[in-house]
């Protein structure tokens, strides 16, 4: 049911990341109120949702493959918020994005890096832990 | 030392992916042998080492950033191989370029599961572990 | 309801490109059944059916995304076939891809030119169409 | 000859998008100004020119590609109002953007949305058109 | 002119590259040869003609640009026998490719090497030169 | 030895681009300061002091991948003014960044351009050297 599938990603958004969801669907609330039902359904409610990897894992790989495309700061810093709110820590989200330097060029590590860097700030995050 | 980043790095692609090294190296030996070192030396020896994420994590990041990236087939099947050789499951090998159509779109998530089929297919791999 | 939209899905894809469904359906049988569902459900149920674009307009903004990423000719085929199913012209796609060379550049514009001829010679389409 | 190429670009962008021209010539006038050129001579005179394909049908596929490519904010918006311009309904360019999801990624897609909420919004354009 | 461009472009391209374009204009002669014809007139008439900038460093920064591209092999190696057909050494065009591994990643720095290889194979180049 | 790469990667910088190392160290040093020896490092340490190619063309190659990049204003303002500081004039640059039109496609060459605009706008630089 299309209301299963909203309800569950809901229900994950709720624990990984409210007020990113919140700002996506008052962005979109006049202009595409339905892309912001794909993401809680396809993305949170049938792809999050799924078994077989932990979200701190999900969060990971999703921080790798937007620093991969570049260009897509809101949505990448979006989800180091996801990845900090699910328990990943500072270190493992920086180690992610330096590593991306051997796959997708320095340029984008670096620029992954100080999106990183504007969310631990803005939170107070102790990059040590 | 020179010679000890490009040590620490052959001793880890020991562990994580011999074989695909030994072809790299093969493939480069007239033309840029140089190339093969940084491999061994950049990526195995400077950051693969990198405490702070366990290595498992570190495949699973990187076949998110070849997958993204897209027409690097040699080198997904070569990572797929490695995640496998330290232990990654082929379920969450597959979850990962699952998610990657939410990120990166189905063409490239598809054609990154055609990869992980021909690398279990040819590892005898059974995908339900 | 999921079977709802699946239902809606499977309906599209029998007028807009069967063949290439069942395909994608053989290669992800054992692999990944769900990631067929997906296609199905959100391309196919969720956004092709979508009232406000017609279908012929649908495949060919998806024949620019294509070519515009490079590196996917299974899609981009799979796509020309469906752009002629739901009675694209030859000539209409040709065009598209084309005009790709100014804003993703000659490479891919080729690229998706000699991937169109393929699907034409294999279709004994008649280009002037 | 280029002047008869110039002179039919410099037509179609009188219809499609006279403003964007003068901002791009402007900023490009001490710095390199044949790239002006190379825009209204190859983009609107060679390729916009053709037929075989309808404005609207051009604009609305030149959309999908730099959403595709992602990063290019600027051209992306002068497309949105291009498209407007030759008489494509905002509801037409969202659903082309929307789908954009499926092949290019969310990320991408949501950012493509968003450059079109800014156009609509400086040009009061009714969603539901 | 456009015969003007043309004639200039097709004069580039017999010292630069006739084999590729030779073969480029077969494989479009039934489906697009405009295309042929803007390759000649716009990227070798237009671009490749201006002064500013020496034939051989025009060909190495589009090595670096199709490098980075990835998913363009035809294209790369086309390029790759027109740097060396205008005088650039191997070493120079294996030292091109290598510095993409900082930029673009060590995948299509080392996919950018393997089609090198098969153009210097293939020519019974000197890779020492 | 790290040491003598670091070393050697300082020196290169020192010639090269003082000022842009020194905004990228203090940006990472609470971050990720070993991103910053890297640079340092495998950068200009193991790639730019590389013999088979001079400072001169490295600069207009990095400048030609980080334009097809897309994305990357920083780093590629920042490889501007290197280019410059090894003696490239602004002609060269800007006639690397238009050929990108033919290569990535016209917004990354537009994009490319404008960002030089603001370096030679910065350093008062004569565009018609």
């Amino acid at each position: 049911m299309r209301e299963e599938r909203y309800q569950k990603g809901i229900e994950n958004l709720k624990n990984m990341n409210p007020d990113s969801y919140r700002a996506l669907e008052k962005n979109l609330e006049d202009l595409a109120p339905e892309m912001a039902r794909y993401v809680a359904e396809f993305a949170y409610g049938d792809i999050y949702s799924r078994p077989g990897l932990d979200l701190n894992t999900r969060e990971l790989v999703t921080i790798a493959s937007i620093t991969t495309l570049g260009g897509a700061d809101t949505q990448l810093k979006s989800h180091i918020h996801g990845a900090l709110n699910v328990g990943c820590t500072p270190r493992e989200i920086i180690e992610v994005i330096i590593q991306m330097a051997v796959y997708a060029g320095f340029p984008k590590a670096l620029n992954g890096l100080y999106a990183a860097k504007e969310v631990f700030d803005e939170r107070n995050e102790n990059i040590e832990k």
